[in-house]
């Protein structure tokens, strides 16, 4: 090993979740092998297999979200009803500028199109993990329906400000996307809906 | 043949096209193959070769909506300017609900995450097919970010509904996803963005 590190070691299983994310995000789920990880990881394909056993269970791994989303969950929530959907927006917005977590969010979604246990897995990602409770922390009255209305703009941003590339989202930082998705995201939250 | 007809019709031409609307929308880009979609055309892979020339090429000619896209936008923009967005998304929400114009939607999304060619013809799309020229057939200010805005909604709820398949979205019908979105593209398409 180039950098004098024995094979197996808890740096090599980083390098290769760090790889796996870069190449589900870049590639997609299809496109994505053990071999490439392994690969771009500098280890052996069988050191990948040893650490997960599948492509599958590689994803399911390596593409968890980096914050603790029931902590956060209560800290969006706290605070004016009122500015909730601008609070979350620019969380998330934020969050998405960092390369890093924008490829857990942009692999996710890349994944969730061709792989069906991505799908699931994002499915039920959006109603446990950070929205969902996030409308239940509120006292929101059908907090699913809302957690799943939310996701689908923040779903629909990621996949067109990210995978497509729509060239009119780009000049827009974090400030004038938030307040221009601000609305909707308040409406699906807090508002009534009928 | 068993039903009689000669290789090379435009019968068979049909076939061919509906058989890969079919698999892209259900399979995704990578996972449809032109031996799939012979198999299921009925028809031999040469054939699919001869009349499309590549995957790629079957993908741009077959999965073209079926409507007058410049049309329709002026239909939809004619009329009340402060329902413009209901209109607009009831339009779709029925479209949507027609499992072969559903197909051609869930399928260019599908593709959009793994094959960049597609993803590019999804973003031209977005612009220049239908809310492009509507945002500038209704006289909105900054067209192309309020067409792109749209979509973001859009792609975002074929996403959670077809592809995910959220539960807590499938109760909704055409009427109560039109009331719960319209605001939204309303917003995005008519309303001061800052």
């Amino acid at each position: 090993m180039a950098r004098g590190r024995r094979p197996g070691t808890s740096s090599s299983r980083e390098d290769i979740a760090g790889a796996a994310r870069t190449q589900f995000a870049e590639l997609g789920y299809d496109r994505t092998t053990i071999r490439g990880v392994a690969a771009a990881a500098g280890v052996d394909p069988a050191l990948v297999m040893h650490f997960y056993g599948s492509k599958q269970r590689l994803f399911i791994e390596t593409m968890q979200l980096p914050f603790d989303a029931p902590a956060l969950a209560d800290e969006l929530a706290a605070g004016d009803r009122a500015t909730v959907g601008r609070r979350v927006i620019e969380y998330l917005l934020a969050a998405w500028e960092q390369p890093h977590t924008r490829a857990l969010f942009v692999g996710r979604a890349r994944a969730s199109a061709s792989e069906p246990e991505a799908a699931k897995l994002l499915r039920d990602q959006i109603t446990r993990e950070l929205i969902g409770p996030l409308a239940r922390s509120i006292g929101a009255d059908r907090p699913e329906l809302r957690a799943a209305l939310v996701s689908t703009q923040l779903i629909g941003w990621v996949f067109a400000r990210w995978i497509l590339e729509v060239e009119a989202l780009r000049p827009l930082d974090v400030e004038q996307a938030a307040r221009v998705l601000g609305p909707a995201l308040q409406r699906y939250l807090v508002e009534p809906l009928d």
